[in-house]
């Protein structure tokens, strides 16, 4: 098994665990009454291993790469849109430009392997493997080296975030074409029929998918399935996935909060997962895509979506809308009013605060 | 029929239908790919006839009243609790104490016909009819003029709080008991056989849900269905029900956006839409909520719920959640970049702003 270096996933605080459902069902309403946001609070309870979490300057990284699996016609955009849409986010431009400032975060465009030579902008982390993976239907997407590289990187840019001291990660990319190796990932990874993983993306009609998934049957053929899980990310993944991988391992490690978008951005989960399944326990799922693979991901992973909007966009737009929802979770841990406290009021009997 | 002075709800404004979904498909993503969020900005401008709507002072009404229907022990939970919690409501305490906070509404809690005497609070709304509702067992809930003197004065509250500039409105209801006039109120406007209206409400077992059903039977036995939906009202409804159905009336005719939270504050759109469903129009369904009745309701006037969070509290909860989405929504079609703006970037290619 290929190993990334020093990285160690520590268990959640379980020794919280009762306290925190204790403090919980506390609160003035009945137990359980609040469903989600109670599993949320417990969950970033767990992580902090704290009756009182914090959340701390979250950040967004949209992760974005080229694929030059797209050469096989996987997509029905063209792949300028990639390194056109990188500079409209780095501009507070496109849907995550505009959700990261509308829910409170601030937004790092990465360049994973975009096709294109950016140049330098505060809101862009180079961070370039090369331009694109390679065409996964002839050879392997990455090497082994490349695909280290690609993890290291992003465990290594949300170190850095964690010093500066943010606790909260959402995670979204862009990469026309992506959902192509998220596809045979998610095959890959659960050994689910290559047919049962792949979607319209943004936009293939019935025909095209079809196209999808037999591109995706040819390179595992060509490949074989490794038992190593980063072997696998080499061959079909994609450079974005891998870094934003890497990030999420990286993110666990520091006990932050992980949120994962949508279909590719929960393909990254997977493989992180597959590298080490506590990750798993830092992360919450912001909602179910309307790509039907995304759902597999999920239920293999045991997860839970905060939201259901019909989204099917990526990156990271759902990541910021959920947001919303832990941190009103944490506020009721922190803030909201047990029955002995609110019994002030009853007792007072004249509605005014007596403290 | 029963009408209710000088009120008039017009239709939205489908004429900018066009002009709105051509602005939509214009921005930076795939058509259709942001879901319910680009439904949810369309509908508000339909109701504001705007390219450019906007949100104004949010405010959460939580109605509150008691139900001697308690008599009949449909409830596990002491009647003392509705002016308990509404204590802990005006000093910011409670779920939607909390949440309103959070979500950026002011909160006033109305008394529609609570057992006790508040004193004045900066927070509360007197707007007490009678001290409960009768026993619907035994006899109608409300007089005709009962019902009337509730649903005119949440008009007359909602036109004071959008001539002081507020159009947006969150609905959200304390009662200890009230799931039992809600389930009633959705037997009879929709037909549907009482028990699959009844559920647990805020605890109930098997037995209990089984003893509420039969009460409700009971009393439909007993008072017959009316073709007027105020007489309906009357009859099996609760004070702060038919409260939130005139405020809510009273909303859309000022085209104010209207947030349903859960069951019992859905029961009185129910209500509402008896009166003139064009309300509906106004109206966004702030989430799924875990009674079974409340999806009935739902279905039956052809809403779909923005958040499914399995939440059973009410008091407005899920209504200041599902604010952040409609918020999110507005901000999309307003701010976010059009595929032409993004060419800027595009063409400037350097990552900087041209303007």
């Amino acid at each position: 098994m290929i190993q990334l270096k020093d990285l160690s996933i520590q268990p959640l605080h379980h020794e919280m665990g009762a306290d925190l459902q204790y403090k919980i069902d506390q609160k003035a309403k009945p137990v359980g009454s609040l469903g989600q946001v109670e599993k949320i609070a417990k969950q970033v309870g767990l992580i902090q291993g704290s009756l009182t979490p914090l959340l701390s300057k979250p950040m967004m990284l949209t992760v974005a790469a080229d694929h030059h699996i797209c050469d096989e016609g996987v997509s029905p955009c063209p792949v300028e849109i990639t390194w056109q849409q990188c500079l409209n986010f780095m501009n507070g431009g496109g849907g995550i430009g505009l959700f990261s400032s509308e829910f409170g975060f601030d937004l790092r465009v990465v360049d994973a392997g975009v096709n294109f030579d950016f140049k330098p902008h505060p809101n862009l982390i180079d961070a370039k493997v090369r331009k694109g993976t390679r065409n996964f239907l002839h050879e392997p997407a990455m090497t082994i080296e490349e695909c280290i590289q690609a993890l290291e990187s992003g465990r290594k840019i949300v170190a850095r975030i964690n010093e500066d001291g943010c606790n909260v990660i959402g995670f979204g990319e862009m990469g026309i074409g992506n959902t192509t190796p998220a596809s045979a990932l998610l095959s890959v990874y659960t050994g689910l029929d290559v047919d049962a993983c792949v979607g319209p993306g943004s936009g293939l009609k019935a025909e095209g998918v079809k196209h999808k998934a037999h591109v995706i049957k040819e390179a595992i053929k060509l490949h074989g399935i490794s038992d190593d899980p980063i072997e696998n990310l080499a061959r079909f993944g994609g450079l974005e996935i891998a870094t934003i991988a890497g990030g999420m391992l990286e993110a666990a490690a520091r006990r932050m909060i992980v949120i994962t978008d949508g279909f590719i951005t929960t393909s990254a989960l997977l493989a992180a997962h597959a590298i080490d399944s506590k990750v798993v326990d830092y992360s919450f799922f912001a909602h179910q895509s309307q790509e039907q693979g995304h759902k597999k991901m999920v239920d293999f992973m045991g997860g839970e979506p905060i939201l259901d909007l019909g989204f099917r966009l990526g990156e990271g737009t759902g990541s910021a809308v959920a947001y919303s929802v832990i941190k009103a979770s944490v506020a009721m841990l922190n803030k909201m009013t047990s029955f002995d406290e609110a019994a002030i009021y009853n007792t007072a009997n004249d509605g005014i605060r007596v403290d």
